[in-house]
């Protein structure tokens, strides 16, 4: 094990803490004025290890049991089934704040995930399902227009410093095995993947030389590593492609597009489709969870919740009772590019027709006419998508449809998605989500700015754009804002109204109402300077 | 008139176009291949006019026409009433697509405003109402830590350039006076303000020193520059003002704090409420149309929908129909900060207190844990409130709660907002709404590169973002993007598959499902290369 600070954090007045046998993480922010510290989700994983080294094996020893007793399937909703309570779901539990055997009973009824490959030991397990926190996902990988190894490594780290739950490595181009080694040793967090991009390199690109040998020659490869899901498209089946003809958009899915190819070169079905249950086999054997893919997901507005979209749906809530009946974990893959008034529609039917298995949206775009911005586009949807059940958020950057995200293109499509996952589970009533806000807004009423900063889900920025304003580090301590001036602040004016009112609100306002002279001439003598409006570059 | 080009528009392979005798300008946008020119709405006004000549008097001869005639209420309410159609609603009718008596009778009914001072003959008219297009709101305004009458003017042209329907001149520092003058003479957008900001001032300060005559001279001056409407508090009323004491965060707003002081020095009732039928009389004889200040909003997600903010509602519920009687347009200021839970809530319950009078929410954002991101926090309420019916959205700049926005933070404040209120329109169904992500999508299918951006919210930030990746000009029209690559897009498959079906889907289908030797044949030679997904970033 390397030397490393286990309670290092990357973010300011913040140091991560370790909780129960388990050592469950949570990023606790220390406040002035003796505020409570405050504990937030962590998903950033230990720092200052070197990629050469890998992450701290946390679950070598929960597995090597399993193994040591002989197991043969290793998947969580295996062990829920059984009723083991699993270290995996005791961490979620408590990292979560939920009783162990809620997590043990949604993850046997295949309600939550938690993907955990055997082979990924360095893993801090984390579940997906709608009665947990929303989730965010981020992808990564090289293209042939990119990078190398460590600049991917460090794209995971960059996107899981800043709240992504999960990563996709969705690498095509060259050292696909090696890149994906390098990440899955680092990695803090779930892995994903699409099998079927390295399966096409293994036949040199011809999508018609594929065959289920190759691709589950690939699975076995990828699970060995540790990939703790996999997306595949078995849903895309020969029939339903023609009902892509009359859209604006066609097929917008890679993997869709493969399989589509397949299925007309040799007019037969997607072999994805009838190898299913083989591929169930390799999926066991290593714990790996499905991530069921959309191939035929909608590219527009205008193609949004039709036909094709919701054919290949059905196909996979066949497939969900296929996975189910060998204990395997199933989410499904959703869209896209849905308008506001259609996306509650996507999660009804979704919940019905795969029985409530985790949803996995990417986004949606909720307009198509700002390229540039479509982390918002789809930010506003997957919002939506979020309070209304969906469990994993897949993010969009401001690069979608022009570009290769970059570095500030991961953290802008990250953050945007910690926000509407924040505000879904506010919507949701997650019991916790609300503590953050009212520990932000309370710093930032009694103008803590410090703490207004730390407890902000980007601290840097926060406190980067307080200082284009007020540089002075007098600001930072001073009872009003840039916005109104010193002049003007709601605090007083509260504690004024606050002293009024013995025993609450009701005696106040009794009080009001008969008048009073007396409390008026206290407050004129006061001088009651009145302060205003943090909320002021938009107040009125 | 001072010499310009009316066609010049600020965006790429545009040119501002004007519709009928009214000429009614729109922004047409100019495609490749054959494809028809798209018209959008355009808020940007005449080009290249020097602030110190103003823009051309448009409405000169329409408001000249009432004068002469000897109108004494130029309210557009009152024409509307009167059965009269006026050029403004043949102007706005115009402009939206739909019927001069549609327009007349929303406007006649009190559920749409045309914000439309007699003295602001420059302003090209727009209307604000839950059946038509939702609109947006930029604030600008100097303050003691700001800036000169030049910079707002030019922070004005830069809002409307992106789509601002209406600004609010919030200033508060020296010279309000001559820096509203030069805002109205230069906008071609209806302009608001808080009157009672400028009252203060003219009493030093002092709050308590404020009464009805100080408010109405105020408003006298400010109406005869040509202010459109008016923000003002007159539901802070003095019983209301204790329910605020249990709040998280108390008073927020700047107006709503000042009254709520004046109330508790002289605990006496609001005068901008006992005096409200006084203020009714100005209002008319101006055509100035009401913004009813939500002097109670909240200011965090926890004090959202609270009783403090509903009471005041309900004031304002009583305060439109008291306008109403005087034919004065109205419309309902609304949060501020509020969950997506509860935000229909918020909306139906203010359709019903103010009989349908238009809605207009500042924000509301969503979570308040991200600081230097409201702009997205608050983006997704704005979309999903605007769905629900408001019929215009106060933007919120990445900088509130921080510091002052500067040029970019008023840029993305006005994008995230236009983004927000077409979603809204698409979610709604608004005729024509969905038409522009239509032809950006078959452009962007199509891989006409130059259309895509030229028909974007911000051509310029999506070619920028293009050329990060791709910067060689031939890639704008190469038929792959830096997602994939050259050897991966759906277009070509999905030509393949049209090519398949003669008549229509079902024929296909059918062909398909009795397997097809022959076309899987023509299609190998073809040597059918597959192309895929300009879903690419985030494609799986």
């Amino acid at each position: 094990m390397q030397q490393h600070d286990p309670s290092a954090s990357p973010f300011p007045s913040a140091r991560r803490v370790h909780v129960g046998d388990l050592r469950v993480p949570f990023r606790e922010v220390s406040l002035a004025g003796g505020e409570p510290p405050v504990r937030l989700y962590d998903t950033a994983g230990p720092q200052g290890i070197p990629a050469a080294d890998g992450l701290p094996k946390l679950r070598q020893e929960w597995v090597a049991r399993r193994v040591a007793r002989g197991d043969t399937n290793f998947s969580q909703m295996h062990y829920a089934r059984k009723g083991e309570v699993t270290e995996e779901m005791r961490f979620v539990a408590l990292r979560e704040g939920v009783s162990p055997e809620l997590v043990r009973d949604e993850v046997a009824r295949g309600r939550a995930i938690i993907p955990s490959n055997r082979n990924h030991l360095e893993l801090e397990p984390m579940i997906i399902g709608s009665r947990f926190l929303v989730k965010i996902n981020a992808n990564i990988g090289n293209s042939a227009i990119s990078s190398g190894i460590e600049e991917e490594v460090e794209k995971m780290r960059w996107a899981t410093r800043w709240g992504a739950d999960t990563v996709m490595d969705l690498s095509t181009g060259a050292d696909i095995h090696a890149t994906r080694e390098a990440i899955i040793r680092s990695s803090p967090v779930p892995i994903g993947t699409v099998p079927i991009y390295q399966a096409l390199e293994k036949v040199k690109g011809r999508a018609e030389k594929l065959d289920l040998r190759v691709f589950l020659d690939t699975l076995v490869e990828q699970a060995e590593q540790g990939v703790d899901y996999f997306t595949i498209h078995s849903g895309v089946r020969l029939a339903y492609i023609p009902l892509t003809a009359k859209r604006l958009t066609g097929i917008v899915s890679r993997g869709g597009s493969i399989l589509a190819k397949w299925c007309l070169a040799h007019h037969k079905e997607n072999f994805l489709y009838t190898g299913f249950e083989e591929i169930c086999e390799v999926m066991k054997r290593y714990g790996v969870s499905f991530s069921l893919g959309d191939g035929l997901r909608p590219g527009s507005i205008k193609d949004a919740n039709d036909e094709a979209q919701f054919a290949e749906l059905d196909t996979l809530g066949e497939l969900t009772e296929v996975a189910w009946r060998h204990d395997v974990q199933v989410m499904i893959e959703g869209p896209g590019h849905v308008p506001m008034h259609l996306i509650k529609e996507n999660v009804d039917r979704q919940m019905r027709v795969c029985r409530e298995a985790p949803f996995y949206t990417l986004g949606p775009l909720t307009t198509d006419v700002a390229p540039g911005y479509d982390h918002i586009t789809s930010a506003i949807g997957a919002a939506m998508i979020g309070m209304y059940g969906t469990a994993m958020l897949c993010y969009v950057t401001p690069k979608e449809h022009l570009g290769l995200p970059d570095r500030d293109d991961v953290k802008d499509g990250v953050i945007a998605y910690k926000i509407a996952a924040h505000a879904a589970d506010l919507a949701k009533g997650h019991p916790g989500a609300q503590a953050w806000d009212d520990a932000l807004s309370k710093a930032r009423f009694e103008f803590r700015w410090q703490d207004q900063f730390n407890l902000s889900m980007d601290p840097d920025t926060a406190r980067e754009f307080h200082d284009q304003t007020l540089p002075a580090e007098g600001a930072k301590v001073a009872h009003f804002c840039s916005m109104c001036g010193p002049h003007f602040c709601s605090m007083k004016l509260t504690q004024d109204v606050r002293s009024m009112e013995s025993s609450g609100v009701e005696a106040a306002k009794a009080e009001v109402e008969q008048g009073l002279e007396q409390k008026a001439a206290e407050f004129r003598e006061g001088g009651g300077e009145l302060y205003v409006a943090v909320d002021a570059a938009a107040s009125t």
